[in-house]
């Protein structure tokens, strides 16, 4: 199922299959997205549904762009995990109900187009690498700092899946043994100490504690309105407690990102998600960490902040069905 | 440059380059040594000359062989590094003096045959993949846990170099933040906690505070016989400072061990060097830790000794001259 060789083939439609929202978009191969579409995701309805909306979120987009289905050399979808690369199937999706479910073959009949799904952290990874802030780089690490840690692999263009098509879960390295409480049940996971949730967590206890006093006037003294975004002002404006919760994540962020290099000697590390926007507040610490933990071999290890935003899943999704940038790579 | 088609082909040539000793072999595409060679380094007398008794030792397998370098399909090297693959160059390796030493062309000169050179830690998990305890798995990672901890990775039959070729480095991982001082000059690597170095140094210590007092009786008080075999005898007979100091290397082992599956998915890990003969006094609490840290996706990624003992180096060399073991792999 190779791309054609004609013109026609440079269009692809990459589709990020979220938990809650459906986004589309007809792709060239110079990355512009020439039309979109939106659904909800609506999982309770059964996945049949949500490949209906699937469908009409691409149909909208191909509308949106001018072409029909037959111009594109073919279809890419980003979903959550794991899934099956090789035969297309959603293993499973706690937060879709979905268990094995055949994703790629359903997309296919509706579209007649060749189809491929991936995972999609590894679908921003390559969305990134050949669009967005890791274009150049050879072994690409894209980080999403959010409400969790996971990470995308990529080795000279290729997603690297694992044995088991789960590679990634950088957010469950345990950092701090004796650390916070994990939502997977450990202790110490780099995403108990600096996922988005985290930070707003032990902020919130720092609060609570009466340890916080700048924290407590930016959130008018109210817990529910404490995120990583008003920590980080937090920061700004002087807050002990805050300092000390953001010092925290981005060390142990910074520590984890080292091994990371140390493992598997990539060339670029780009972070993204919610915490990442915090800016170099997040970028200065955690790049020290870096440099000061990574085994002394000369290179620089770039890490950079994402690009691409939301669209790194359209992007990565059609990058899925686009022709390699390099024949054979 | 593949390897002949004929009959002839399915043999190699493999040189296990070290600081102190060159090791060859003739090994067939079983993975039987026909014969063997051997040399001392003396890297003291330059490059040139470590290339000369490369190749005697190379020449002396080939004669207990009873083959001519003409039956070849190839040479393969393991060297310290890092070295470059793509171009047979040791970039640096500071036990043998060499920098930037064309030694895969120097040895291609000698033998007339195409000749492939990796990085020996690489090389070791190549043999292990190919011939050892690593057969039937996708995606292994042996660890040599020795004087120091590294690691090599195999992809579907292929090692991942990393973008700088230093892809491996476990052992610098910072796993205790304040913890012992690593030869490195960061605090807390893997390495300064569960090498058989830094067990012998951490049982040494608690000798010298009057903790060990098994240990101290084992090692007739003298603090020069401790190493990681004797630390291992005192936690079998009741050590309690043994017993901490092993407790805390195969804990901080295991969370490392963890961290690499949860990171590139492996479907098995053999850890060879010779803290791991220690058998099931390190395999147990290591396997418990992996066991009890890595993301729950019903995998089961088994931890397994090394099964070709110095032989790794000889057979995955010659490994990287074989043809792959599926064509197009």
């Amino acid at each position: 199922m190779a791309p054609a060789p004609d013109g026609a083939s440079a269009l692809a439609l990459g589709i990020d299959l979220g938990g809650t929202k459906i986004a589309a978009g007809v792709v060239d191969a110079s990355g512009r997205i020439l039309g979109r579409g939106h659904r909800l995701t609506q999982p309770q309805e059964g996945w049949e549904a949500v490949v209906d909306r699937m469908v009409a979120a691409g149909e909208e987009a191909l509308a949106q762009a001018g072409v029909t289905a037959e111009a594109l050399a073919g279809v890419g979808i980003g979903s959550p995990g794991p899934v099956n690369p090789e035969t297309g199937v959603v293993v499973e999706a706690a937060n879709l109900f979905f268990k094995n479910v055949p994703l790629a073959e359903a997309v296919a009949a509706r579209f007649d187009r060749p189809t491929y799904l991936d995972h999609d952290a590894r679908v921003a990874a390559l969305g990134e690498y050949r669009f967005g802030a890791g274009q150049g780089a050879t072994h690409l690490v894209f980080v999403t700092v959010s409400t969790g840690i996971g990470a995308g692999i990529i080795v000279k263009g290729r997603p690297h899946q694992g044995a088991h098509f789960a590679a990634g879960e950088l957010g469950h390295t345990v950092v701090m043994p004796n650390g916070p409480r994990c939502t997977c049940g450990l202790n110490g996971c780099l995403e108990a100490v600096a996922s988005g949730t985290a930070i707003a967590k032990l902020a919130r206890e720092a609060m609570a504690r009466g340890e916080a006093p700048i924290l407590a006037q930016l959130a008018g003294h109210d817990p529910e309105r404490v995120d990583a975004r008003l920590v980080a002002e937090g920061v700004r404006r002087g807050d002990p407690a805050c300092r000390q919760v953001l010092d925290q994540a981005t060390f142990y962020l910074g520590l984890a990102l080292a091994g990371v290099i140390n493992l598997i000697d990539c060339d670029r590390i780009v972070l993204g998600g919610g915490v990442a926007k915090m800016g170099e507040l997040l970028f200065e610490p955690v790049r020290r960490t870096v440099a000061a933990s990574v085994v002394a071999t000369g290179r620089q290890v770039p890490i950079v902040p994402a690009a691409l935003g939301s669209d790194a899943g359209i992007l990565g999704a059609a990058s899925l069905a686009l022709a390699p940038l390099t024949p054979g790579s």
